[in-house]
């Protein structure tokens, strides 16, 4: 193995390689980048065997091969080297020799053929989305997700196709137990997604990122088998290995007979509860939440510090009602909706609350629910 | 204590107060700002009992009166509100209101007579020195101060008098035993430093923090007693514990007799000591740095991931050395230099190295002492 490559070409490579490789792991080959250089170009690969990614960066190959070395190390290395042309060549006993302007590394190596294959995807398989989209329906709905490892099937989004639709229409969901977010959009039938499959909320995470650095790309590929997911974005590939379980059944969830409906302002919601939440104890982050007609109110109390309480007019005119949240996940709500309104829908004080942008669309494409809480 | 504030200056002055405030503290007052409204003004205090701190803010003052809060819990509240005229009023039991637009807060508090009282100060003994060249020694020193508990006579900088100057020189040293930073500085005779005091470096975090809030001031009053450093930043009054401790007899530390001097570009070396530490033990950060005619060579070795070396070309013509150096060490004394070149003087492999600024100056004022260390 010996060629030479741009700094920042493989600088850039190297960060998300390096954020996917696993650290404090027993096995420490998974602490390692992958390179093989065959054609005109270095393939680089780290896996934590739960998330794989590849990535595929232009060189000027003098012999083809493989090394594996340490992917937190090389990164480390390469970053602080200068905008040159690196030459990078294979040693005796799996060591690399770095060179770059007066720069020389010598990198101890483990061997190649002990690195994990990644699951092999098909080319045909792929459908494109607009990565706009994918990144939005992430964005709206993986804060909800639990990070409670004895709630594992709750540790991703449900990716799934919307009910009695004749178009490909597509749906994200996800959950904690304690609040719900789900998210509607339009596009392409993707394979293997038809009964619905769960994301791990670190996969959600790794493919923002990696959106997030090729973000002249506009379409994603994509597509499921079933134990793996595979998304090509510019030249990366990763491979995610799915959640194996049942997702709840979330529709169930999903509130009826909320009659109590009113249609506030998202900002001066959010600016009343960013205050009133100063008074919420810390653990239980509890607001009252009270409406009476043309009036609502947030109020908290603290044991040690004391109480606050805000008023904000609106609309509504029915009954009244008091009603305990967690005033984090309101908030959180809140934040990904993106319009000037919102409509809040409640029932009784034991029931879930319904938020939902406020648009002029026929459907409903996007709501949040949050359990309510005693306060 | 009844009165109307401006939402921007109280949010300022108390984001000072709370930084200052004790968190960990088995005094509960201690975790207070004190709020005194008198005249025209409101007064604020907080102190850890090591600093102090006391900000005036103007106000509309219905009611004159003291009250004493939480200065977290209200530094919250205040900065959460929009920025509108504030009324703050005080109830019974010592708790306060806060109301602003419909926001209304009720907020526990303590007898203000509780409060410690700073130790007092005479305007008559204050002395005008430029905000930049304070600022200036204290970011050159600082960071070489001791952190180490049991060394609580390095945990600060000393500020003292050149010796041998007619006019007034003001010098800086900071040591935590293994480096040492030292800048020289003209100014105004200040009262109390005849001997030599020392700030804790807590104290000199701070000062640089308030000096940047205050950044449109030009000039700091201070003054020394001698238990107590006093501070005047704009509206800002600061009381500062000094070091109860004798400082290290410095001067003799400095080396004399380093007959190998080099100059190189400060750029470069910093660059290549940031590519060449990546391969330094985490531990020790040891770097070797050999010197031949013409060629600097800075070196490292990491028993698990391999070894970095790289040269510098430069026009040195004397014997060869080698000698081991911390590279944090090395790396933030050229940060605090300014000018392009720096001077490196070395002796042998066990005797401590300089550094210094190459300038047009009659006289060095500023130099870095780094030890060696065995590689």
């Amino acid at each position: 193995m010996n060629f030479t490559i741009h700094k920042k070409d493989l600088s850039r490579a190297l960060s998300l390689i390096q954020s996917i490789s696993g650290r404090k792991t027993t096995l420490p080959i998974l602490t390692h980048a992958l390179l093989e250089v065959r054609n005109r170009f270095l393939y680089l690969t780290g896996t934590d065997l739960e998330i794989g990614i590849r990535e595929e960066v232009p060189a000027v190959v003098q012999e083809e091969g493989k090394a594996s070395v340490s992917a937190k190390k090389i990164y480390e290395i390469i970053r602080e080297l200068p905008e040159e042309e690196i030459h990078i060549e294979k040693k005796e006993n799996h060591w690399i020799t770095i060179q770059c302007g007066k720069s020389v590394f010598n990198l101890a190596g483990l061997d190649p053929e002990e690195f994990p294959v990644l699951p092999t995807h098909e080319e045909q398989y792929f459908t494109k989305l607009a990565t706009r989209i994918l990144l939005e329906m992430i964005e709206k709905t993986a804060y909800a997700a639990s990070t409670e490892e004895s709630r594992y099937h709750l540790n991703g989004v449900l990716f799934t196709i919307q009910k009695g639709k004749t178009m490909a229409g597509l749906r994200m969901v996800a959950t904690d137990g304690h609040r719900l977010s789900l998210i509607d959009r339009e596009g392409q039938p993707i394979r293997g997604m038809e009964k619905g499959i769960i994301i791990p909320k670190k996969g959600v995470v790794e493919i923002k990122k990696v959106m997030a650095e090729k973000n002249q790309e506009e379409w994603v590929e994509i597509y499921f088998d079933p134990t793996h997911g595979f998304l090509k974005i510019g030249t990366s590939l990763m491979v995610i290995r799915l959640i194996d379980g049942e997702f709840p059944e979330y529709e169930q969830v999903i509130p009826k007979g909320n009659d109590k409906k009113m249609t506030l302002d998202k900002e001066k919601v959010y600016g009343c509860l960013r205050r009133v939440s100063t008074m919420a104890t810390e653990r239980g982050e509890g607001v009252k939440f009270s409406i009476r007609s043309h009036v609502a109110e947030f109020a908290s109390c603290h044991q040690d510090f004391g109480d606050a309480r805000e008023e904000l007019d609106m609309s509504y005119e029915g009954p009244s009602l008091e009603i305990g949240f967690n005033s984090r996940y309101l908030m959180e709500a809140l934040h990904v909706i993106d319009t000037e309104e919102v409509t809040i829908e409640l029932r009784d004080e034991g029931s879930p609350g319904i938020i939902k942008p406020v648009s002029l669309k026929e459907v409903c494409d996007q709501l949040c629910i949050v359990m309510p809480m005693r306060i």
